[in-house]
């Protein structure tokens, strides 16, 4: 099994969410949720408390074997039942007969991927804090920096480049909304049994450790969460495009509004160019994000109890799109933080406007981001 | 210009949604934003009463051709300059120059394009209920009934179908609830002028007039709004997928623990075959849907003060958006209003089970419906 | 049933591929379709030929309520049952009987499907060599034009205008080889009755009288040939986004290499400013393909002999891609032959490279396009 | 950086495609690259050949970190500049100068994602070989095996499991076709410099050595050969799921007709259990990869020269959709050459159909499957 670091984890894993899907963590999350169910069996007198204890210290995930476990999983479509094989075997044979008890693979696997994506999601608004942070300093910063507003691409009237970081700032601000919203709500554990008709005091006892939500119903093939994390992530990535792809466009020689700090941007074959690496970084992971999303809801028609590739699907879908969505939010807490804005040029490309007797109201874009930054968390 | 039918509105179209986008329809939106645009200036001072009712007095999508303006609007890339011409030639010369005053064509097209979205919500919403009330009253009959739980699309333990039914309606209510937020957070009014730097005092106003929300910003270029209805959507789309693809599956047959009432099914060619019909519409449509969500967030990738074709890109696929989002529900409506159930074959099928052993927790069962119809809205 | 004009056909739906999908054009393909069967059965002794040309003489939609069918269609997920039944009336009681004989929904809707998508593919064969011609006359014009080559929005080194165009030209015709192998492979009659099991010497007098391609086997779920017109599609419609966002890159004011000639273009509140309309237009439909492409190439998942939804969701969606991808390359093929090219300010752009000693090899460009041009359909 | 298996290799990566994108593997692919662009340059005269044979002596992978290389990379947003660095060292100061001539990133990483496709696609091949075999055996095994013909997923009238099989077999030779054309002719070189303006010498050169197409001109901002590769894998991918869609249909235990042979398969839950491991596993891929493909499509609207981050968006994207169609081509081959056909099944499902009196023609049927064996590579 090839163990290799990833060539582009520069461009599409920038930041803490680099390693929150690797082999090893899916391992120490699905061992999480062994244990805590484990646990929670022994709570509601279901397995002796020794057991459950047994379980849980050897729920570590350097006792075992990654590749193996890797090797295998193929086999069964899921890797939690070699998962299971091994962690019976890291125990008594007494004990080993209350592991995974009354659980499925599914269990197992959607609680671990909550978990990690539980991870991604604090990476992400952690960044995404810092990218509203620097769009709201370049907001207070820039009010009153006049600037071309161009609509199709064509200059059209005066505006300030304030209220342009208060409209990323807004945006951003928006769409982290959403996502928090879905960290606090949609996170759930899954503890419903094979056909997910298991009572419910085993999910909410492991909700409870976890730190999970509890479900109304285990969702096995109702991927309602998944798809609203799916069109959380998809939104912040095209609102973080729109602040790249501007980024780009004002860093154009011909315009040089802005240019990118921070380091970086030489080029293999031309010393005399500086290119905005952060922006086009955000762009090649959110333009990889919409694709994804669609793929997420595609996949939510589900059969039955389990789905019959569906499901499978997801596994790598979520890892991609967490990661690539850290990595934009990264990345644009990076290129927001490090923008050079020239404020003389500005002044400059707005002289075509201005001759020809183009008026915008300053005022009125003052006042705009005024409230802008007043606002509190109000989408 | 053509003026036609669509051939399979009856699958794409069905209920309400089906004329929510026509031409007349953006029309008349279109003029609503114009006269509530006028009413706001005078309010402010910008214009004498009498011009804004004199305005407002023609803003009737009956007074206007609107092949004459489809006709024109290519040529633009936008239908309100057309329309902005005939609604001056509507009124006298005096008041003509107050017409549009200060507004952009995508002030009118936005705006517009939230008024019709609503519609579209509100009967989404309205069908949506429908589709809840079904599945409730499936999982209080069938709260005992036995079943086959099936997982990768194989036998594995009993459940019942009543917690089948819980399972969609709690997949139905999530995706409701974050419609039923979309549209009390997210529709908002679009009156930023030019280049979004127009004072807010007459988007207060229009929004107040047309009940729409106060964006914080125009949000010409920063488009959350339209991600997060695309978003809400798909995901409703998603789990109305799941629920549509399970009756296409148990009514095979085969199987045979489902069948479709409420007329319809024939074959052109065979008499004894009785087709899921609406299952099928309801795959049909929500098939489409993760495309177009993709589209929508891909597109919010916009420059500037007003995007060069990601913009334009949205009015087709909104409306497709709504529209299928709208059918699929009205016939998930149905589906499960006439939903037949043959407990007797859900109890013959189980055969294979029982004489194996595999048991199921029915109880356990019967308290997650009991808990299901009791939670509300809690996603 | 609404019937109206498309508000935004103008930008949508340029060109012939304007009326190639209305309910009429279906209508009269399904007869065509009818006609053509009824023929091969009598060639085939299956009915008196005095049937088929009975039969044949009403397959004219003008004889028929094509909103009727319209209205019909949603309850039996196919036009064709109404359009069957409606027919047998239009013919004698013994003729009736052999109508659609030995045909299923799917011959028909098929059938009608290609000879439809075949007009829309000469639409766009025909724009598109319109396109060809007028790159490759820019390519001629403009081979010794300098021009900065820019990469990452960046000015690098020189190059000519004319490489640049018969870049495009290059890209264009690739894509366009590709649809035309389509237009000839993949466009086939469908006649397989209602299990893909009847005997191929119908579908081979169909085909023959149609002039579509005889398949190997009836394709009613596996939907090799969708799929590639898709993707031929798909790829035209990405260089052609490729040609337009250059324009508009280029038509930018700080740039102002390029403008759009042709008319149009004016601003409904800046009488100063000049859209882009023919590359934003270009923009707007081909950003809406991608989504299209994927959601047919999802829905090849189809079940056993024909799809419940998969197949359903294929006729609104390919009449989407068939009439987006003609709008984009009739708006392509004016926004060529009409572009503005400011040689003397591509000169001025690059003295900024010239200044530093950045050097091109126009020698090279010259040669390249010499040999692109010289190139025949050589992918 | 990261060094780990990927957990779900054995579902997304099976076979050869494996290891065809890991890093060394880039690694090679870029110094081979490097290699034949050396000698190239030496051929033509702008280099000493002894220069050439020396850095060609370096272009090894074991030569270098590729951890180092990757940790590098996205400062500059391509591995290409650090790797020439690192090769530079590698060499005497003298020959140093000449690595790299005239090259820009976009060469070598382009003509080494052309080198790994097409081992990716020498795989997927030939494992499509062993689909079409199987497929093959399946229909002459089964041309007079009766079977149940199902539409909308009802039975509708008698066909042949011959049939079937043989519908598989056409589609998946017809996208083969398509894949084997884009290798032949779309995987071509990339060397045009920083601007795509160099003589095509070195291109036609480079070609040669590496065995790739050479192309009419450098197509670094237009890519249609990325497109035209996205539509065959994702064609490909449809006709499999159709494939294995219809197994886990077939092998449903109420249907009983076809189950999955060759091992895997267990529940970690339920030892009753038989799970379709090998079509679930295609499915999951083969659901992962439209949303790829459309992905690449909207990608291809690239500015200028390069594009800022969709040339960047495609380097992971085309990975994982070469990786996954690989898998699904594998487990496919997998599929059907273990594929266990229950002939008795399928006739006692007919029951219900012979019983009313529907008749299928499987003379016809019959007659169909022979043609197909026979056609050759015809779509």
């Amino acid at each position: 099994l090839t163990s290799e670091p990833q060539l582009f984890a520069g461009t599409y894993a920038r930041g803490r969410v680099a390693d929150v899907f690797t082999a090893s963590s899916w391992l120490q999350a699905m061992l999480d949720a062994e244990a805590a169910l484990a646990r929670a069996c022994a709570a509601e007198g279901f397995m002796p408390a020794s057991a459950a204890e047994a379980i849980a210290a050897v729920c570590d995930a350097r006792r075992f074997d990654v590749s193996a476990i890797a090797l295998e999983a193929g086999a069964h479509a899921t890797p939690v039942l070699p998962l299971v094989s091994l962690l019976r075997a890291q125990v008594t044979a007494e004990v080993a007969e209350y592991v995974h008890l009354g659980a499925t693979s599914q269990d197992i696997l959607d609680t671990a991927a909550m978990l990690l994506t539980r991870r991604g999601l604090d990476a992400i608004l952690d960044d995404g804090d810092s990218v509203l942070r620097g769009c709201a300093e370049l907001a207070r910063k820039h009010r009153d920096t006049p600037m071309c507003g161009r609509t199709l691409l064509q200059q059209a009237l005066p505006t300030s480049f304030g209220l342009r970081a208060a409209g990323w700032m807004v945006g951003v601000r928006e769409a982290l909304a959403a996502v928090r919203d879905v960290r606090a709500r949609q996170l759930a554990v899954q503890m419903g049994g094979p056909v997910g008709a298991r009572s419910p005091a085993i999910a909410r006892r492991v909700a409870a450790e976890l730190q999970l939500a509890e479900p109304a119903l285990p969702w096995q093939a109702v991927r309602v969460r998944v798809g609203a994390l799916a069109g959380a992530l998809g939104v912040l990535c095209g609102v973080l495009a729109k602040l790249a792809r501007d980024v780009t466009l004002l860093a154009q020689n011909e315009v040089g509004e802005v240019s990118e700090g921070g380091g970086g941007g030489g080029s293999s074959a031309m010393s005399h160019k500086h290119n905005p690496v952060a922006a086009v970084s955000v762009l090649a992971c959110a333009k990889r994000v919409p694709g994804l999303v669609a793929t997420l809801l595609a996949a939510m028609e589900q059969e039955h109890e389990r789905a019959a590739g569906g499901w499978q699907a997801e596994w790598g879908t979520l890892a991609e799109l967490v990661t690539l969505t850290g990595s934009a939010t990264s990345w644009s807490a990076h290129l927001v933080e490090h923008l050079q804005v020239d404020a003389t040029r500005m002044r400059e490309n707005l002289k075509r406007l201005t001759d020809i007797g183009a008026q915008g109201d300053l005022a009125a874009a003052s006042e705009l981001i005024e409230r802008a930054l007043d606002t509190e968390d109000s989408p």
